[in-house]
C-alpha cells in the first residue's frame, strides 16, 4: 500500500461574523482578518486633457475631489482601520448601513441605488497558484456624477490595466466619465472570474485523469474539495446577473446612454460565466457516478481473480485431499496409475473450468 | 468491533396538532407543550426623551399603552393560558383568526395586513449547545401605530439587546416608530439565524471529517440526523424572503420610508441566510455520495486483501496436498531433492504472484 | 433464515376510466366502484334563528330548498344511481359537463366559476388504520348564493363536526351564508390532510427505525410503498394551492369579503401541507440513501469477518499442509522440536495478523 | 443458470428527417414511411337536419364543401401522395408552411392562428397489444369556420365513435359548429391517452413485480425501454397543456364562446395526462433505486452464506490438517482420547460460530 | 484479459481566452485558432431579376453593395485577419464592441439590435464523421435594409444549398429581402442541428448497445465523454430559443411580417432541438443508472459462483480432511466399508447442496 499523504485541510463552511452579532444597524465593524499595516489610499484624477495619480496620507485631502471638472477614482485598500473608513463615509455623506455592508466582507453580491449615488458590491476571485485554491476578496464601489469609490480588503487587484488606461489615455477611457470608470472596473473583475474557470477546469481534468486511470481515495478528496470550492465560487458569482441587469435598467441616471451598451457587454459575460459554472457541476456530477462506476469495476475484477482462483484450486485441493485419506481399504491406492490418473483427471478439470471462464468472457 | 454507542434518538418528523382538530375557526387553542408557570407580560414604553420598563401583573393595564405620545414594545411570554391571551386579543381587537394562527405554534412563517396593523409570524432558531441540536420557537409581533405586540411560547430569546438598546438610548431606536421596533427585533431573529448556521456547519465539518477518516454506521446517522435537521430549518427560514419582501412593498402605511431601508437590509440577510442553507444542502448530498464511495473504496481495498492471501495460498496448499497422497507409486517421493524442489516451486509461485500483483497495483 | 412474510400487494399504480372511455361529453358515468345499497340525500336548512335537518326519500322535494330566506346544505352520499344524480343536475340546472365531472371520480382538484355558481372538486383522505393506507375519495361542492350542494361517493365522512355546529350553533355559522359552509366544508377536508399526514409520518419513522436496526427487503418494500403512496397524496393535495387562491380571486360575488379571511387561513393551510409533504419526500429520498449505505456497510462488515479468518486460518493451513507430505527426505520430520517450532511459528503468524487487523482498524 | 432469452430491439432514440434536410421552405415533402396504397378521402358533411357520408376518390369535389350550409369533416388517410396533398393545400388555400408541417411527421404538437383558420398539430397514441408498445402517429387539423380538415398518417384512428354521433345525431354535435367537431377530434386522442397510460402503468406493475421476486438483468432491461418509451410519450404529450389553453385564448373567432367551455375540459384531461406521466416517472425513479437495493441485498445474503461456511470450516479445517502432520515426534496422535478431542474441539467450535452468526443476526 | 486501448484523449473542459484578457473594450482580438491562408470574401448580390457571385480581394469593393436596389450577402470565411475585419467594421460602420464579439469565438449564442441593423451570433455544429465528433464554429451575421454579412472561423458551411437557390431562383428567395435571406441563413443552421442530433443519437445507441452486452470501462470513458459532447452541445443550442424568439419579436423594422412568419417555423425546430437534447440527457442518466446495475448483476452472479464453489467443497475438503489425520486410535480407519461410507456421505452433502442452491434459485 501506498504511504497516504497527509490530505489537505478542507476549509470552513461557513462562519458567521461572530464580532459582528447583534450590533446596531449601521455599526461600522470590520469582519474580515485585520491586518495592522496601513490603509493605503490612492486617487487617479482626470479628464480628456490630463490626469494625476496620487497617494493620500490624509484622509480629508481626498475630499476635495468631488467636483465636475475632472473624473475621480478613489481607491482605498484595507478596511481594518474603522474610524478612517468611518470619515470616509461621513465625508461622501454615505448611508450607514452602505458603509456597513461595506465593512462587512461575506456580503452577496448586490446594487443599491440611492438618490445621488450607486453602490455596488462584488467578489474578486483571483486563483492563488502556490495553494492551488480559489480565493475571494469583496470589492465594494460607489459611484456617483463625479467619482468613483472603491474600496478592497487587500492590496492586489486585478485593476493594473485599467490603471494603465488611464495613465497611457488608451482607449475611451479618458474622454467618458465616471460611470464608463466603474465599468472598466467591473469589467476586469469579471473577466478575471474566465481566468479563475479556466484554473478549476484545469483542476477538474487532472482529477477526470486520475480517476481513469486509478482511481483511489485521493482523488475522491479532492472532488470533494472541488465541489466544494465549485459551490462557493457559484454563490459568488450568481447573484451578478441579476445584478448586472439591474444597473443597466436602473433609471438612477448615473449610467449614461452610451455606456449601457459596455455594461451590457458585462451582462453577457456574466451570463456566459454562470452557464460555465453549470457546466462544470454538470461534469462533476458526472465525475462522481463515473468514480463509484470505476470502483465498481475494479471490484468486479478482484472479484473475478479470486473467483477464477478458488474455483479452479479448491475442487483440486478436495480431490488431493481423498487421496489423502489414510483408510486401511483404499483400492486406488494401490492401482499403479493411480497417481497419474489422480493428475489426469486434474488437469482436466483445470481446462474444463479455463474454458468455462473464456465463455462466462471472465477473461 | 467497537462497542456501538446507544444512537440518539430521531426526534419526530411531523405531529398534528391532534389538541387543534376540527375546532371552530377562530378558537384559542394552544398547540405547545403547556407549562403551568405564570405568564410573563413586560413592557417597555419609550420615546426620545424617556423610557420605562415595567412588568405588568393585570393584563388590562396594558391596554392603555395603545396611545400616540410613545412607542410600547408590549411582550408575552408564555401561551399556555388561553384565557390571559383571549383578554389580550379583544383588548387589543385583534381578529379571532390572528388569535388562533399565534396560538398554534407550528405556523409556516407568514405576514398579514389588515386594517390598521400588520401581523407576523417567524420562528426563533436558537442552536442548544447541550442537546446540539437546533431548537424553534413561534414568535408573533403585532405592529399598529403606536405599539408592537410579541408573543413568545417560552422564556428566554434573542432580543437582550434590542432591550440595552432601549435602555441606554443607544442607536436610532428611541428617536424612531414602532416600525423600527419591529424590524430591530426581526433583524435579531434573523441575525441568530447566521449563528445557527455556523453550529450547523461546525457540525457539518466534524461529520466530514469523521467520514473521510474512519465512516462508520455513526456517522451515517448522524448525517440523516443533520439531513432531517436541515429539512426543517428551511422549512422555517424558506417564507422568510417572501415574508420580508412583502412587508417591505405592502402599502399598509404602518412602514415609514425611513425604515423601509432597514427591512430591505433584512431581505438580503435572509436571501444570504437561504443562500448558505442550499449550499449546505449540497455539501450534505456531496458528502452521501462520498460515504458511498468512501465505502466501496474500503470494501475494495479488503476484497483486495482477501484475493491476494487467497490466490497466493490456495495454489500452494494444493500443491502440499498432491504430495499428501498415499498412493503406493509416487515417484517424486522417493527423489532425493523432491522436498526441496517443491519448496522451490512454490516459492517461484510466490514471487510470481507478487510481482502479477504488483503490475495490477494492487499494493 | 427468517420466514418470509408474505408481502402486502402493491396497490395499482393507475386505471384508467375503462366504462367512460369515448362517451358523449355529458354523459353521466359513475366511475367508480357501484354498491346497490340507496344513496342518501340529507339536507341542513338553517339561518340564524333556527335549523332543520332531514333526510330526503324523493329528490325532488330538496328543489323547494333553492330560495334567500335560509342556507342550505344538501349532501348527496353515493353517486351509483345516475338516473338520481341527473335529476340533481336538471332540477338544479348544472351544466352536463360538471355533473359528468362529478361523477368521474378520479378528477384532478380543481374549481370552476360559471355564472350563477361555483363548482369545487377535491379529494378527501382518509387514514384506515386497520389497512394501514391512505383512503381517497372524491367530494364535489355547488355553491350557490342560496345552498351548497355535496357530492360523497360513499357514507363516512370528515364532516361531523361541521353538523353538529350548524345544530348547536356554535361559532358564526349559522350567521352566515352558503360561503362560510363551503369554506367550513373545505376546512374540515384540509384539516384531515394533517391528521393523515401525521400517521405517514408514523409509519415513515417506523420504516426509518427499522432501516437503522436491521434493513432488509422487508424495509426496502415498504418503502418502496409509502413512496408510492406519497406519491398519490401529492398529486392530490399538490393543486389545492392554486384552487384556493382561484377561490379568493374568483370575482364571482359569491364569496363574501368576510368570508375570505378565512378561505384565505385555508390557503395557509394547504400551503403547510405542500410544505410537510415536500420534507416527507426530502425524508424519504434520504432514507433510501441510507438503506443502500446501511447495506454496504454491513456488506463490508461480512467481507471483514471472511477476510479476517480466511487471511489468517489459509497460511497456516498450508503450512500443515506442507508438513503433511510424504517425501522421504524432509528433515524437519525428524527433528525433536519440529512440531512445537511449527506451532510457534503459527501462533507468531496468528499475533501477527491480528495485529496487522487492528492496525487496519478492522474490529 | 437459465437460458437468456434474446432480449427485444431497442427502438432508435432518434432520427432526423434525411429526406428533408435542407429542402425549401414550404416544399412537400413526406418524412414518414411512404405505403403505396391509395390515399383515402372521407367526408362527413352534415347539419342539424342531415348528414352526408362520402369517399371522394377526385380530390377537387371536396372543395365544393366550403360552404356556411353545413359543417363539414373532410379527413386524409395517408400523406406519401404529395401531390395529391398539394392540391389539398390549394384548392383550400393553405400556407406552404403550414402544409410542409403537415407532412413532417415529427412536428411536437403545436397550433397556430392564421387569418381565417387555426391549424393543430398532435400525436395519436395508441397502444399496440401484439408488439407490447406505444405507438404514435401525426394528426393535423385545420379549422375554418365552415369545415375541419384533418390529415392521418395511416389509416386506423381513435376517431369512429365521432363518426358513430355524427351518424345517429347522439349529443350536441349535429346541433354544433366545425370548433365542437374539432373539440370532439383533439378529445378522442386525450381519451385515449388515459388508455394508454393504463397499459404502461400495467407495465410498470409487472416489472416491479418481477423486480421485487426476482431481480435479474431481463427486468433491468425491461425497465430501461419502459424508461424510453415514457421519455417519448413525455415529449408527445408535454406541449398539450399549452396547445389547448393556447386554442381557448386565441382570439380567432373561430371557437365560439359554447364550445370553450369544452376545450377547458380538454385542458383539465391533458393537465392530468402531465400529472400521471410525471408520477410513474417518480414511480420508475424509485423502482431504478430499489432495484440497486434489492440487488445489493441478495449479494449481501450470498456474501453471508459464503462468510458462514468459510468461516466455519477454513478454521476446522486447519485443526485437522495439523493432525495430518508427519512429525515423529508428536504426542498427541498417540493419545487414547486424542482423536476424540479433537472432534470435540471441533464441535464446540462449530457450535460457537453458530452462536456467533446467531448473534450477528446473519440468519 | 482483453488488450486495454488506448483510450482517446479527453476535450478540454473550457479554457479562457488567454490572449484576449483584460484589452481593452472594443479591441480586435481574433481568440480561435490562427491560420495564415488568405482570408475569402465573396458575394452574392441579387435581386428577381438577376444575381452576380464574384470572390473580393480588394475589402474595399464590398462597400459598394450597401445600396437598396439589390440584395447582397457578404460572406467572410476567416477571422485572423485583424486589421482585414477592422477595415470591414469601419466600412459598414460596426459598433466596436460587436466588431470584438465577432472576433471572441466563444460567444454565447445571442442577438442584439441597433439602430439599423440586427447582430446574431450562432454556432454552427457539423459532426466530423473522421474523428466521430462534433464540431462546432461560432458565425456572426449582421442584417440591414441593404444586405448581410456574414462572418465565419473556417471555410467549409452549411450554407451550399442557399447559394444554390440563389443561383437557380428557386423558392422565393430572390424575390425577398435580406431578412428572408438571414432567415435561410439560421434555418440551416438549425437544419443541421437535426443532423449533429442524429449522430450522436447513433453514437448513444451504439454505447447502450455494448453496455447492455459487455459493460466494461471502455463504454463507461465513452459514456463519459458522450455526457461532456452532450453538455457542449446543450450550451451552444440552448439560448437559440430566447434568441429566435427576441429576433420575431424585435420592433427594429428589419424583419418584415411575410419572413416573420419563416422566423416562427426556425422557432419551432429550436425548440424542438431542445427538447430532444433534454430527452438525450434523460436516456444518458438512464444508461449510468442502468451500467451499474449491469455490474452490480454481473457481480453479483461472480459472487454466486464463487459460493457455490466455496460452499459445496469446502466442507468435503474438511471431512477428508479428518481422515488424513494421523492419530493413532480412528477406529473408522479401520473399517472395511470406511473409505465407500465416506464417499457417500461426500455425495450425499454434493446434491444436498445443490438443491439448496437450486432452492434458492441461485442457478
Amino acid at each position: 500500500m501506498k504511504k497516504k499523504k497527509k490530505p489537505p485541510r478542507m476549509p470552513h463552511l461557513y462562519r458567521a461574523n461572530a464580532k459582528k452579532k447583534h450590533q446596531l444597524p449601521g455599526s461600522l465593524i470590520y469582519t474580515g482578518t485585520s491586518t495592522e499595516r496601513p490603509v493605503l489610499v490612492t486617487i487617479f484624477d482626470y479628464n480628456d486633457a490630463d490626469y494625476k495619480e496620487k497617494q493620500i496620507d490624509k484622509i480629508e485631502d481626498c475630499f476635495a475631489y468631488d467636483n465636475h471638472n475632472t473624473v475621480s477614482w478613489i481607491n482605498i485598500d484595507g478596511l481594518w482601520d474603522t474610524d478612517l473608513i468611518g470619515k470616509v463615509g461621513q465625508g461622501f455623506n454615505i448611508h450607514p448601513l452602505t458603509m456597513e455592508d461595506i465593512l462587512s466582507t461575506s456580503q452577496r453580491p448586490k446594487y443599491e441605488v440611492a438618490e445621488n449615488c450607486i453602490f455596488v458590491v462584488l467578489r474578486m476571485l483571483t486563483f492563488n497558484d502556490e495553494t492551488g485554491s480559489v480565493e475571494s476578496e469583496q470589492v465594494s464601489f460607489i459611484l456617483t456624477s463625479n467619482y468613483v469609490l472603491s474600496f478592497q480588503e487587500n492590496t492586489g487587484d486585478v485593476f493594473d490595466h485599467v490603471r494603465n488606461r488611464i495613465r497611457t489615455a488608451k482607449g475611451k477611457i479618458r474622454k467618458m466619465g465616471p460611470d464608463y470608470l466603474l465599468y472598466s472596473l467591473i469589467d476586469s473583475i469579471v473577466d478575471n472570474y474566465f481566468v479563475v474557470l479556466e484554473k478549476l477546469s484545469e483542476k477538474i481534468e487532472s482529477v477526470e485523469e486520475a480517476l481513469l486511470n486509478d482511481p483511489n481515495e485521493q482523488c475522491l478528496r479532492q472532488l470533494h474539495l472541488l465541489h466544494r470550492e465549485l459551490i462557493s465560487v457559484r454563490k459568488s458569482v450568481w447573484p451578478l446577473r441579476e445584478l448586472v441587469n439591474g444597473l443597466v435598467h436602473s433609471e438612477s441616471g448615473l449610467i449614461t446612454d452610451s455606456t449601457e451598451r459596455y455594461f451590457k457587454d458585462v451582462y453577457d459575460h456574466s451570463i456566459q460565466v454562470i452557464d460555465t459554472i453549470e457546466s462544470f457541476r454538470d461534469v462533476m456530477s458526472g465525475l462522481k457516478d463515473m468514480y463509484m462506476s470505476v470502483v465498481s469495476n475494479r471490484m468486479n475484477a478482484v472479484m473475478k481473480v479470486l473467483t477464477i482462483i478458488a474455483t479452479i484450486f479448491i475442487p483440486l485441493t478436495f480431490i488431493v485431499g481423498v487421496y489423502g485419506m489414510n483408510f486401511k481399504y483404499m483400492p486406488e491406492l494401490d492401482y499403479k496409475w493411480g497417481y497419474a490418473s489422480v493428475w489426469g483427471v486434474m488437469i482436466l478439470t483445470f481446462i474444463g473450468m479455463l474454458f468455462y471462464f473464456k465463455h462466462k468472457r471472465w477473461f
